[in-house]
């Protein structure tokens, strides 16, 4: 029993005094006021993670895209719509100034931060003010590259711990550990979302961590045991970066 | 008091033994296996109408795109994701069969149809079973166009009584007239979804309803009250017709 209790207090502390910044959720990049374009993120690995965060001692800034979930308790959450408000409430959530990002000043103000949302690469050229018409039996739209957070964050001066997430549907592996060194990541978690009943929209997932040099399976579990987890190896990580 | 129950007892009964199939909802196109395309809808103003008829006493078959509602109380729900997929579980649950849609021989199975799902007017002209790889700095997407539910539904050689919806940002009276004429409509209920805090989304709604040489408007009111009421209005156009 002291023993358990021991285990409870040393986990509770693990990320005590910690600011982490998460983000959750996909983004939704508008066509027309109608029309947008999204993906299938229901945010439900980010809102663990953010509550694992929580219980394991930190500070935590939720910084999410439209999702159905309730904000976990203790949790700053910020509502975000498209990749570009999300790129901005990052930014003033780690605390960086514009002048940072042009590698200037910094006052950091986040030790970790974690980019789980599924943000939109592309959005769209223009955002047409007035609803499409249909018309035309084809229809051609152009988009073009949205901000990237994460590499923007992990390229900042005084970057935090930065930890990113991959999606993929094949050769996970390799896209994951090729994403850690582009984009000068200290942690990503992958995972295959092309199983079923695995990883977008479910409840359950399975993460293989890598690191430079390192990584570690965690399985498959529920998501919420998963956030522990993984914030149990990010507090490990970080404190041995 | 006895007044009170009367006119219940006539509301109870103005759609009793008809059968009414409703669209509500988005539906989603999807790119690859994580990115789609969609719209705002949230498939309130559907669900108030699938509770509403069910309370004027009529059979309901309420065909869903991806939501997050409850099913109301003693409705026959299809969850479907894609306008396809739209279209094939209306042109069942109407009674049609392939041949009919040629204009052969039909099973009516239906006395009314409302259609205010907001279906997806194009498609991309292929998915892709891979996540497509952001590379280049622009992405160009072609889409092609779905299949127009509500004008097939109004064209069967025995069609239900018709009802459609104008989601617009301008000119509302006008399009949701000529929607009204070109798709062979008996009703047509326009909204204007540019009104901040009306239509999409939100919890209350303007319905302005226009039929062959008539209309009603039926003001400013929570998408319950509004469903009742335009309801009614079906039940009694649907009478005379």
């Amino acid at each position: 029993e002291i023993a358990d209790m021991l285990a409870q207090s040393s986990i509770e502390s693990l990320l005590a005094g910690r600011h982490i910044v998460i983000t959750a959720g996909p983004t939704r990049e508008e066509i027309d006021p109608v029309r947008f374009i999204s993906n299938h993120s229901s945010g439900k690995m980010g809102y663990a993670l953010a509550s694992a965060s929580v219980a394991l001692g930190a500070k935590v800034t939720l910084i999410s895209g439209p999702v159905n979930l309730p904000c976990p308790a203790g949790v700053d959450l910020v509502n975000v719509v498209s990749a570009e408000q999300m790129h901005r409430a990052v930014m003033k959530a780690v605390g960086a100034t514009q002048s940072d990002t042009a590698g200037d000043i910094m006052q950091p103000n986040c030790d970790i931060f974690i980019g789980c949302a599924a943000v939109a690469d592309y959005k769209p050229q223009q955002k047409t003010e007035q609803k499409i018409k249909k018309s035309d039996t084809e229809l051609t739209l152009t988009f073009t590259r949205n901000p990237d957070i994460l590499s923007d964050v992990a390229h900042l001066a005084q970057p935090p711990f930065t930890v990113g997430f991959a999606a993929e549907t094949q050769d996970v592996a390799h896209y994951a550990q090729d994403k850690l060194k582009r984009k000068k990541l200290d942690m990503i978690a992958a995972n295959d979302v092309s199983q079923a009943g695995l990883g977008f929209n479910s409840e359950q997932n399975a993460l293989n961590v890598y690191w430079n040099n390192g990584g570690k399976n965690l399985g498959v579990a529920d998501k919420s045991q998963l956030a522990i987890s993984l914030m149990t190896l990010v507090a490990q990580r970080h404190a041995v970066k």
